[in-house]
């Protein structure tokens, strides 16, 4: 089973504290570059894999969807999702992405955010939820970009310029990576650009987008702080269809 | 026009020197990974970018090929491809793939080994080269990894473990990067990932294989000295088809 760090209480309450905790999807940076890879949400059916809170399954009801699962391993996270809205469109849903399948050909979009890096079996995963599509349907997805998740000892250090650099080690050394954040010892999977990319195109995804995310300049402009984006990516953005 | 370093004598003679250039495709340890990738050679129209001295020009009349086409700018290295064959069925010719562009729908593979990330108008090559390929065409491509060609000043420093890393910064940050290598002074140009893959997707190709290039076991207990490659990728790989 995944572990559900977001189920500790010490890891739940810092989590509930960040901003695109306490703003939602607009205090996810990220967040219009997943927009601009949706497909048509006005009649969709959409999977929500990782809704946490449910931001985004609640943002595609009101954008039109007939109808939203929201899938998350967390109970904390979902007794707030079910908490947050009464609509009867959206239904969340306890899983582990480990196991969990989505009815077959059920969804016109399958959209997760930084939720699948958590997760061991990817093949098997990205398998069950390709035939969760539609024929033409879409997954948008976004993961800790492999970069960030490479080293063994993540974190900023200083070149002989004094400036910002990223150290990358063990990047073709694929798997487990313990990392303390917001709590010590959460478990996230390391793989490379490749891997992710040919596990979707193995299940039969014809890949139409590829982002190493980092901020425009506008946004640079209103947060500063994003500067180190650009030195190194920590999202990386896939959009793949089902031929 | 790209800068010609292999026609600078001294870089010459330093590149004539590598492995790779001593020993042909067998001593390029991503040939397997580039070979695993490539079509039927049987009857193919070929096309090589950058072919250099031309072994992958040989390599692939020998297996079999119709007819190959090798380009590349430098004089130097294209007397040399010209002297190591009367094969008539190769034709080496001499062009800058800034303004290259091959005869339309004529290849059914465009190979290119570590040539184009010294080709600034990518976005031009790519759409020119992609009309080159016959429908169901393949395009199998290495160039440096863009872990590799980020950093300002690329080079393995030593973390606080003692171990070695790749220090990363400006990965956001496209454009030429100056490095000295052979000689001082050669121009490259740094693209993040999800560039090289939708310059390819804009073109109309679908993307079939993406390897972050790594020795397997069995090359490192041949090679040692590729140890390196497994904690920062050099090369990246693709192959892309004609829809």
């Amino acid at each position: 089973m995944t572990q559900n760090i977001y189920d500790d209480p010490a890891f739940f309450t810092a989590y509930s504290g960040l901003r695109r905790s306490l703003e939602g999807l607009d205090g996810a940076p990220e967040w219009p570059a997943m927009r601009a890879l949706l497909p048509q949400i006005e009649g969709a059916r959409v999977l929500d894999l990782g809704c946490g809170f449910g931001w985004f399954s609640r943002w595609a009801r009101e954008a039109g969807a007939a109808q939203v699962t929201g899938v998350d391993v967390s109970a904390n996270m979902l007794a707030r999702a079910r908490a947050d809205t009464a609509d009867q469109a959206i239904v969340f849903q306890q899983a582990d992405l480990e196991t969990y399948a989505p009815p077959s050909a059920s969804f016109d979009l399958i959209y997760s955010s930084l939720a699948l890096h958590y997760v061991s079996d990817l093949a098997g995963l990205i398998s069950r939820i390709a035939a969760g599509l539609v024929a033409g349907g879409r997954l948008v997805v976004s993961v800790e970009h492999p970069i960030y998740t490479a080293p063994w000892r993540p974190g900023w250090t200083t070149n002989e310029d004094g400036g910002r650099t990223w150290p990358i080690d063990r990047y073709n050394l694929e798997g487990p990576r313990i990392t303390d954040w917001l709590a010590p010892g959460v478990v996230k999977y390391h793989r490379m650009l490749g891997t992710w990319l040919n596990r979707l195109i193995a299940a039969g995804l014809r890949v139409d987008h590829v982002e190493d995310w980092g901020p425009t300049d506008a946004l640079l402009d209103a947060r500063p702080d994003l500067a180190s984006e650009r030195d190194r990516p920590m999202f990386l953005i896939i959009a793949a269809s089902l031929r």
